[in-house]
C-alpha cells in the first residue's frame, strides 16, 4: 500500500480490494439518511448494541446463507455473531481454539494474512495440498497420519479453508471435498482427544460471476457441531464499512462472544444498521449484481490480456468469481520477492503478490516459488491490460 | 443488558453508556450526507484505509490532545493509531506487551472489563490502592518491593490506570501522582530487566463538567518512552460509532500496528470520516459542550437524590465528570451480587454494579464488598431520583 502511494504510476495487480468506482456511495448516503432520521431509530444506530450484533441483522444473515445453501441448516439467529469484518472473526476463533504450539491445517497455498495471525500467536501452520477442486483428501490423510505418528495430533485444533474463489488461487472447493475433509477430521478426533473444527472462510462467496454457487459445509447436518462459517458483507458491498459475520456451533460461539466482548463490546452499530437497511431495501442485492457484472468484465479484461501476452508455458485458470488469477511459471523461473521477474516488474511499475508468501513454512519441502497472485479487483479497467502486457514482456524474456 | 431487556420496568443505574437522547443524530446525518457526496471523497469513505487510520484524523487527534495538555508533547501524528473503540486498543496493547503469567498493576478498584481481558490471557492483575487524588504511591512502592522480593518483578509489564473520572470511582488522578508513579516504575526497571509502561486510559477525559482538565502523562517529556495513551471519540460523540485512538512510543506502536493489522486491517473508514468531519466542522465541540451540560444536570439529579435518600453513613463524592458515583456502605453491610442490598434492589427494579467486581483477585486480602457503582449516564432523567430513592429506602433499613 505504501508503495502504491509513493509511486503513483505503479499498476498494482497486488491489492486484494475492490475498485473505488464500484463503491455504493449514493446507496450508502440514501440509507444513512434514512437510518439517521430523528427519533428512536436514529438514536439506536448511534448507541451501543449487543456484543453478538443486531438481532435483525443476524436473522437476515442466517436467512441469506440458508437460501444460498438450499434451505434450513438447522441453525438459529442465536448462532450468528456480527464482527468488525470477517478478519476479526478469524482472529477471534483462532484465539478461542488455539494455544501457542498448536497446529492449524491450512490449504497449501493459503491466505497469507491468516498465516500472519497464526505466527503472531506462536501457532504452527501445516499445509495440505490444494487442487482446483478443493483439498487433496489423500494428502490430508497423509498429513494427519504423519502428525499422529509424531504424537502431535493433540495439537491439531482446526482446518482453515477459503473454499470460494480462494485467496490466492481463485479456486472453489467442491462440496464433497469439504465433507470428505470433515469425515477424515472426525476419524482422527478420538486420537486427538478433542474436536477438530473446519473453519470455512467464505469471504469471496458472493463474488461469483460464472456458474452456480456451491453449498457451504453448514449444509452437511452430520458435521453441524464442527463447522465454523465466516462470511462478510464488506467485500460485496463496501470494504470501508467493515461488517463480517460467523455462524458457529456451541461451545465455540460462547467462547467467541466472550473474546468479542473483550475486543470491543460489539461491532459499531452504525455500520450494522447500514448493512441491515441495505439488505432490507434490496440495495445490497442490486449492488451485488452490479459488482458481479463489474468483476466479470474486469476478469475478462485480464484473462484476454494474459492470453495475448503471457507465454503459453504459464499455467493459469479462468476465474469464476473472486478477485484473483493464479499463474504458475515453468521450472527454472522464479516469482518471489527476490526474483528477476518481481524486481523487473517493480522497475517497470507493475506489482503482483509473489506466491511464495502464501505457503506455510514446512521443513519437509522447499517452498514453491513459481506462482503469481494477480488481482483484477483494485486496478482500473484501462490499467489491467497494460499491467499484464508489461508482465508478459518480462515473462517472455525469462521463459 | 439482558436483564434490562427482560424487565422493562427495571431502572438500571448499572449501564456505563450515554443516554439515547444525547446522541447526535441530526449532526451525524448531516455529516454523512456531506461525506458521501458522489466522487472521490465518498468513495474513499467506503474503501479500505490504512491500518493506522486516516492521516488527517490522526493529525487532528494529536492536535486536540496537545491542546488539552497545554502545548506540544513532542509527538507526531505517526505516533497515533486509530482503533475500533479504545477498548480494542486496551486489548491490543495487552496482547503486545504481556505473556501468560505476566503481571499488570491495576488501580484497586479498576475497570472490571479490563480485569476480564487480563484473565482471558492468563495475565495476573495486582491491585494498587486508589485514592480520590490518584494512585497511593506508597502502596505502589510496597507492591513493587513485594514483587521484587518474590522475584516476580520480571513479570511486571505495565501499570494500567483510568485517571480521568475513573470507572468505577469517578475519581481523577492528579498529574503529580502519575509522574510519581512513572518515577517509581522507572526505578524498578533495571531489576525487572525491561520497560514498565503506564497505560493511561483516558476514556472519560472529555466528559468533564466541573473544574479544569488535568494534563495527561504525555505532558511529562521525561517519561515519553513509557506512556501509552488511550483515548476515544465514542463516549463523547456516539457510542455506536466506535472510534478510539492511541498515542504510543516505539517500539509499542509498531507492535500494536502489527496486531491491529491481524485484527481487522484498520478501523472502518466510514466511521473515521464521520469523526474527522465532526471535528473539522466543530460539530464535535458543540456536541461535547451539550453532553457536558447534560451530564452535569444528570449528576446533579443523582447527587441531590442521594443527599435526600441515602443514610448519612454512606460515603460518596460529588463527581466532576464522567458517568459514575461511587458509594461505600458502612461496615456490617455488603453490596455484592449475593448481598441483601443487591437482591432487594433487583426485586424492587433497581440495578447497580456491585463494587466487588472491580477489585483484582488478591489472596493477601479479602475483596472489598461494600461499594456500589451508580451510573447517571444511561438512565432517563426522571428515573434517576426514583432509582436512588428505592436504593435509599433499602439502605435505610440495612444500615
Amino acid at each position: 500500500m505504501q508503495l502504491t502511494l509513493d509511486r503513483p504510476k505503479l499498476i498494482s495487480l497486488a491489492a486484494g480490494f475492490t475498485d473505488n468506482e464500484s463503491l455504493p456511495v449514493a446507496e450508502a448516503a440514501e440509507i444513512l439518511h434514512d437510518v439517521l432520521k430523528p427519533g428512536r431509530r436514529g438514536q439506536a444506530a448511534l448507541q451501543y448494541g449487543s456484543t453478538a450484533g443486531d438481532p435483525r441483522l443476524r436473522e437476515r444473515t442466517l436467512k441469506r446463507i440458508e437460501k444460498l445453501d438450499g434451505g434450513s441448516t438447522g441453525y438459529s439467529s442465536d448462532d450468528v455473531i456480527i464482527t468488525h469484518g470477517s478478519q476479526q472473526l478469524l482472529y477471534i476463533l483462532t484465539e478461542a481454539l488455539c494455544d501457542p504450539g498448536d497446529i492449524v491445517l491450512v490449504e497449501d497455498p493459503t491466505y497469507f494474512v491468516y498465516l500472519g495471525i497464526l505466527q503472531s500467536h506462536g501457532i504452527r501452520a501445516r499445509g495440505v495440498r490444494l487442487t482446483p477442486e478443493g483439498l487433496d483428501i489423500e494428502d490430508l490423510a497423509r498429513v494427519l497420519e504423519d502428525l499422529k505418528r509424531k504424537g502431535e495430533l493433540g495439537r491439531v485444533k482446526m482446518l482453515y479453508q477459503v473454499p470460494y474463489f480462494q485467496n490466492p488461487t481463485g479456486w472453489t472447493s467442491q462440496f464433497e471435498r469439504k465433507t470428505a475433509a470433515l469425515e477424515l477430521l472426525r476419524k482422527y478426533e478420538r486420537a486427538a482427544g478433542h474436536p477438530i473444527y473446519l473453519l470455512e472462510d467464505a469471504a469471496y462467496r458472493e463474488l461469483r460471476f460464472a456458474g452456480d454457487d456451491v453449498a457451504s459445509a453448514l449444509a452437511a447436518p452430520k458435521f453441524r457441531a464442527r463447522v465454523l462459517y465466516a462470511g462478510t458483507y464488506s467485500k460485496p458491498f463496501a470494504t470501508g464499512a467493515r461488517v463480517g459475520f460467523g455462524i458457529l456451533p456451541e461451545p465455540v460461539r460462547t467462547a467467541a462472544l466472550r473474546i468479542k466482548g473483550n475486543h470491543d463490546f460489539g461491532t459499531a452499530n452504525l455500520l450494522q444498521q447500514l448493512l441491515l437497511r441495505a439488505l432490507e431495501t434490496c440495495k445490497y442485492e442490486t449492488h451485488l449484481a452490479e459488482i458481479q457484472r463489474r468483476y466479470r468484465r474486469k476478469a475478462r479484461l485480464m484473462t484476454r490480456a494474459i492470453e495475448a501476452h503471457f507465454p503459453s508455458s504459464i499455467v493459469w485458470m479462468h476465474p469464476a468469481g473472486g478477485l484473483y488469477v493464479w499463474a504458475t511459471v515453468p521450472q527454472g523461473v522464479t516469482s518471489g520477492v527476490k526474483s528477476k521477474l518481481f524486481r523487473t516488474g517493480l522497475e517497470r511499475d507493475v506489482l503482483y503478490v509473489p506466491g511464495e508468501l502464501c505457503y506455510a513454512d514446512d521443513p519437509a519441502r522447499r517452498k514453491p516459488n513459481r506462482d503469481l497472485r494477480i488481482s483484477f479487483g483494485g486496478a482500473a479497467d484501462a490499467d489491467i491490460p497494460v499491467g499484464i502486457a508489461r508482465l508478459g514482456s518480462i515473462l517472455r524474456k525469462l521463459v
